[in-house]
């Protein structure tokens, strides 16, 4: 078995090397040593044009496209380069897709020349996506080494509507084993690490699209969310990234085993540059009406500011009652709210304390939720080719006490369970506007009880989880880096419990050096929308064009 | 076991009838016997008041409350008394409710002698729901003898919302055993029957509301609809009837064994008097944004006239393939189809013909994704009590071959294959427009193969059904009554299979004498609207204003 499994292995990080073999011009030689945080690397490396390139807002790049000052050809480009650096630099990437991505540049750049207009709204602008989503012609392991042969014949369906309008799709990244890690190892490919700290993950499950952004080697990454997977990445490497209500955004072409589950909804999310990036995404994506072609999706149109100028409620979430947000998170919490109460022209903000509401039994229910076989196909599938689990594999699925084998009435039952809490928390929700008939419009809470994590320390979601159990919307945006003097361990301090208490003594600046410090914009389901101008405003009361 | 049984039996009887005999003035006698078509009997029985009063449009009722024309109380009395009548012409109420109706009536009359307003669109409407639908500390059985003694505390979702936009909840209406019948008989409550026709059945599951209905007794009944059970009694009693697409209308409150079984949708759904009440109701249902407080409704919003003038294509499913049309089912596809040839001003009407799409493997799947546990919470709840089966209970049961308890991975292989179905109709469905870029707005089909139907007979549903599978909105709207000279049987024709056999052979025009004959809107899923405004368009063609 050993053997077998080894060649499996040795074809997909063939497959990745040679993939990155052919950019040209090849990649100069790196520092050696290379420093924890190298997100200095790109600009000894890299051309003057193409940091300059990789380094503009998404959305820029886009409109110098439309107005002929750069090519989709230099555009794609500049981002393959540098992805094969991020690749080098942090083992994030599972394949760069050089010949489609030139070759669809290529035929953009001409439909210009000849017509002086573009396709759609990303004209020319390279994306990329997680591995688990189809690629036409290629293979989808979904992170098993049983499924390294398996090829497909056709793209995801969001990777076709966003081709449709004009986008390029340019790499494809790692992911955890299981797909279902908020960091990202696997037997296939090892582990991805973090630009800022590579002592550090990158976060996951789409980690190698939160590596990407890191490096600036991606404008904008598609991942897949179900616990946090495209909102940890993205805060890990202090950039945004959004988990939308379920069944907005195309989710025909991703493979996974689980096929037919439908107990907790995962939805595609954005990894991006910008807030404005993920918005054009969603409004673009949901205006070109997918579900016409895929019925599962929901007819609900995206809102332009669905917020009307004046009160402007939003709950604080300063700890979710089971793990204590660790010093820098507490202290970008503040920083927030400061800047909120200084007040942003236009809007009469108030402030309130969002208690929380059981988070603790809504992780019990939903980590119940994720595996309601007990986990039987995905462990078959391992045990197919003796792949082993690792140990984030346990943690969630073997060692997780709350995961079993369901029958059919307790499935039913799990379903009513999770049901009463998700009405339990609307009504609660409801009551934030009791007295002045105006409900909070979102919530800001922390992304993670930390920042990017130690690796093998990914231990606690809740805080991303808890939204996808209510299918509420979450939006993470940067705020600050770990500061060394301000960040020091809280003394004295008395965990609430087991889990309060591994984050708490993991804890000291030094060993978190340079990570960037995100938080988490809330909404309720389908205030998509919302949620996105909601962070615009309170990136203005941050001092930033949003 | 069976005294018990029997007691169960007698409460719900008494609690009925106790509720009838409030209606004041007491009813004067019937005639006797009894005709057969009994459409006639309240022109006897009622005063011209309340006869003018219950045969007016619903929403000419509410405009004449809202001009101060007729008072909410003189408007529940008079469909009070309907109602009551009702029930001894066709035994089609669990309940009447004097008490609560005529208070709230009184209410709102003073409110609207105090401010010169309504509370609401629907102020003064008095409106019925099946008996599963939950009202506040009233008993709900879901027709189960051993829920008899049910008692909840909280009405329904939808009438809470109906009675906020000014509605009064008047009566309660019988429905099947199991609910799962599209007839309408209990061991509770016996046999409902039509009131063109009492050899004929109401229909169901939503039966008892069908029977108010065709007597003019409810201007607007709230039934559910998994498989046809709002449309086939709205359509057997010659009136309109609509399963929208699921989660649009609030289901909290609804009583029945299976909660968190998700694999096959219901859906609350209007019968109404005329095609502009349901539009009402969802305009201003959805309009109130009920997922605010019900968190598992869908925030699609409403459309006003979502079809522009100019092209409309329209689909005929003249056959589903598996049960041919009876011959008045038939010849009202061709008065509509006639019809729409002679062409409405403003719209460029296209009739194509709509094949069916392996209907036959769509109703085995329907009918596994109804009862995923093999039925066993709805048998030992049978058994519990001693209650025994009935034998379309049987048909849709015990003795459906498509009915087994599932396992998770045998689970989620079903939701796979219904995906994928649902997939492949969206295709087919899309090809329609590949010519003219403009797909079929609707489609125009059966609502059953044949129309009100012989006691004991109802053993095909699948032009509905299908619908419900790919949730796709369907409604209901008269055409004609079955005419003894045009409706004469196919001579000569050779069935399908064994149950287009069973239909064909049991067809007789004169066993359905003045049963009247309805059609079915077929949409896309979320296209309610486009539904409701293309049936406008349809009855426009038929010389009706709609």
């Amino acid at each position: 078995m050993a053997s077998a499994l080894e060649a499996l292995v040795a074809k997909a990080v063939a497959i990745r090397d040679e993939s990155c073999a052919k950019v040209e011009p090849p990649l100069g030689p790196l520092p050696d040593p290379l420093p924890l945080n190298v997100t200095s690397i790109p600009a000894m490396v890299l051309t003057a044009e193409e940091c300059y390139i990789t380094e503009s807002d998404p959305i820029v790049i886009t409109e110098k496209i439309a107005r002929g000052e750069l090519s989709a050809v230099q555009v794609t480009k500049a981002f393959l380069r540098r992805a094969a650096l991020a690749q080098k630099l942090l083992n994030c990437v599972t394949e760069l897709l050089w010949d489609r991505s030139i070759a669809r540049a290529t035929e953009l750049d001409e439909y210009y020349k000849k017509t002086g207009k573009t396709v759609g709204p990303f004209h020319g602008l390279p994306i990329s996506s997680k591995e688990h989503f189809s690629v036409k012609d290629r293979y989808v392991n979904a992170s098993f080494v049983a499924w390294v042969n398996n090829k497909v014949s056709q793209d995801a369906h969001v990777i076709q509507v966003m081709e449709n309008l004009g986008a390029i799709l340019f790499a494809r990244s790692t992911q955890p084993q299981t797909i279902m890690h908020v960091e990202t190892e696997t037997i296939l490919y090892g582990t991805s690490v973090n630009p800022y700290n590579r002592n550090l993950s990158c976060g996951g499950s789409t980690g190698g699209e939160g590596a990407l952004l890191g490096l600036n080697a991606t404008p904008l990454g598609m991942g897949t969310d179900i616990g946090g997977s495209a909102r940890w990445p993205a805060a890990s490497n202090g950039r945004y990234g959004m988990r939308p209500t379920a069944n907005r955004i195309p989710m025909r072409g991703l493979v996974g085993p689980n096929g037919g589950a439908e107990s907790i909804s995962g939805a595609i999310g954005p990894l991006a540059q910008s807030r404005r990036t993920m918005e054009y995404f969603f409004k673009y994506i949901i205006g070109s009406k997918p579900w016409i072609s895929e019925p599962g999706l929901l007819a609900v149109p995206w809102r332009e500011s669905p917020l009307t100028p004046g009160k402007l409620k939003i709950g604080i979430l300063w700890s979710d009652g089971v793990v204590k947000p660790l010093p820098p998170v507490a202290r970008a919490l503040k920083i927030v709210v400061d800047a909120l109460k200084r007040g942003v022209p236009g809007w009469d903000i108030e402030i309130i304390d969002w208690e929380a509401k059981d988070h603790a039994a809504a992780w019990r229910l939903t980590s119940e939720l994720y595996y309601t076989d007990g986990g039987e196909r995905v462990l078959d599938l391992l045990a197919s080719v003796g792949e082993e689990q690792l140990p984030l594999t346990k943690w969630i699925l073997t060692d997780n006490p709350y995961v079993k084998k369901q029958d059919i009435h307790s499935l039913w039952d799990l379903h009513m369970r999770r049901d009463a809490y998700r009405a339990m928390y609307a009504e609660y929700w409801n009551e934030s506007g009791k007295l002045d008939d105006h409900p909070a419009d979102v919530i800001i809470c922390p992304a993670a009880p930390g920042v990017a994590c130690l690796h093998g320390t990914a231990k606690y979601w809740a805080y991303t989880s808890q939204w996808n159990l209510l299918d509420y919307p979450g939006a993470v945006f940067p705020v600050t880096t770990v500061d060394q003097a301000l960040d020091t361990p809280e003394v004295g301090y008395e965990p609430m419990n087991e889990q309060d208490k591994f984050f708490y003594e993991l804890y000291s600046p030094e060993k978190y050096a340079d990570a960037p410090v995100n938080l988490q914009v809330v909404g309720r389901r389908f205030d998509d929308d919302v949620v996105l101008q909601a962070m615009k405003i309170i990136e203005n009361a941050l001092g930033r064009d949003s």
